[in-house]
């Protein structure tokens, strides 16, 4: 019997067999759990099923918590917490990755604090962790931003105050940009940015064709590469 | 047979069976591998037993790098890599936790960068991430800090812009405390900082006492609780 409490589970990067990115212990706890919030039903049902066919999916409670949801409607995320108030778990489950990290949850799991009930983390790929190991930055101080702003003059204010940050404070500078536009970010980096600096480009992290890749921006301007539409995330440091 | 580069294998943060903490895909790695670069001869030797009894430890080449390493002297850490020009796997683990994030190893894996080896970042437990995961807090923008300032004025002027960046950044500030100082650090924070302010404290990751809560700092200030000397870290959000 799992202790009540909210599991936060993650889901894997890329499609590999899950003893791949996570511990044995994670599939026991989501055989023990019958409500879950999923990112989306379709993903969360194939993970599900993932970690064990025998689940019979049709007698769990799947409820959705997504950019579509309304987070000032309290009340409705309250009752998605509802059974650990009646002394059961329930688990959160992302589309991918990481519960609650550049991704929905932490406004659930922030209700469940403020409630008092325990919450429990379990151990997964994160690209934003991976990526920052694999890059030879500095680990001791980093900073994970979210996507760059769209528009150009917030862009090019942003990416002052990172260079800004990493001169004068040594923080690893860590991003991410709509995947159409990967090979553009980095011709503009290598372009507009001082050719000293270095990137880290680490792209389908987990998956097949990983790359994790650390070069100078003046060295990216002379590199071939194709990062189209890959899920992809960057690193900027000196 | 490993493919050749360097493999950035995550330690267990507490005496935990390995498979509540890392993928099966892990022990395999370790069974791989000849070479090692390790935090401490002790905790390399306990973990790589902890993960196959039958390894003959005396057969493999463990090299420590750690706090005493002289990272300028980038000969010797090169010869450390210098399996992987053999076309060898080369293995980096780490006391506790994830190999150079927050960690020695970090200038090792810039060099294995700069000379175009191939860098293979493991799935395992980050007391950062989970911490974060758990906290409530947001999770689209966060920074870790490493350690704050022992000197009464950097740590001020340090608290005062980490709080500068939750209220205009909504940037969620990671941090970690020598433990034995953890209790005078929760108590000041909740007599001199914004009472509003909420500060997620947690201990023992993954391990049998876990306990992550997060409070307003002036709910923390009414709180009983003891972390003397427990690993613990903590992170303040609005």
């Amino acid at each position: 019997m799992l202790e009540s409490g909210l599991y936060l589970i993650p889901n894997q990067l890329s499609d590999v067999p899950l003893e791949r990115v996570l511990p044995a212990h994670n599939i026991e706890v989501v055989r023990g759990i019958r409500h879950f919030v999923v990112e989306s039903l379709r993903s969360g049902r194939r993970f599900i099923k993932k970690c064990d066919r025998s689940i019979d999916i049709d007698s769990l409670t799947l409820n959705e918590l997504n950019e579509h949801t309304d987070l000032k409607d309290t009340t409705a995320l309250e009752a998605l917490l509802e059974p650990i108030g009646r002394g059961e778990p329930v688990g959160v489950i992302s589309d991918a990755g990481c519960p609650a990290v550049a991704d929905p949850g932490a406004d659930l799991v922030a209700i469940a604090q403020r409630k008092g009930y325990k919450v429990f983390p379990l151990v997964g790929p994160s690209s934003i962790l991976m990526s920052l190991m694999a890059s030879g930055f500095n680990g001791q101080s980093f900073a994970f931003l979210g996507y760059l702003p769209v528009d150009a003059h917030a862009r090019q204010a942003r990416l002052k105050e990172m260079i800004r940050r990493i001169e004068r404070e040594h923080q690893t500078q860590i991003f991410i940009e709509a995947p159409y536009r990967n090979n553009q970010l980095i011709a503009d980096l290598a372009t507009h940015q001082p050719p000293q600096l270095r990137l880290c480009v680490a792209s389908d992290i987990t998956g097949e064709n990983q790359c994790i890749v650390t070069r100078t921006l003046g060295a990216w301007k002379q590199a071939r590469y194709d990062y189209h539409k890959i899920p992809t995330i960057f690193l900027l440091y000196q």
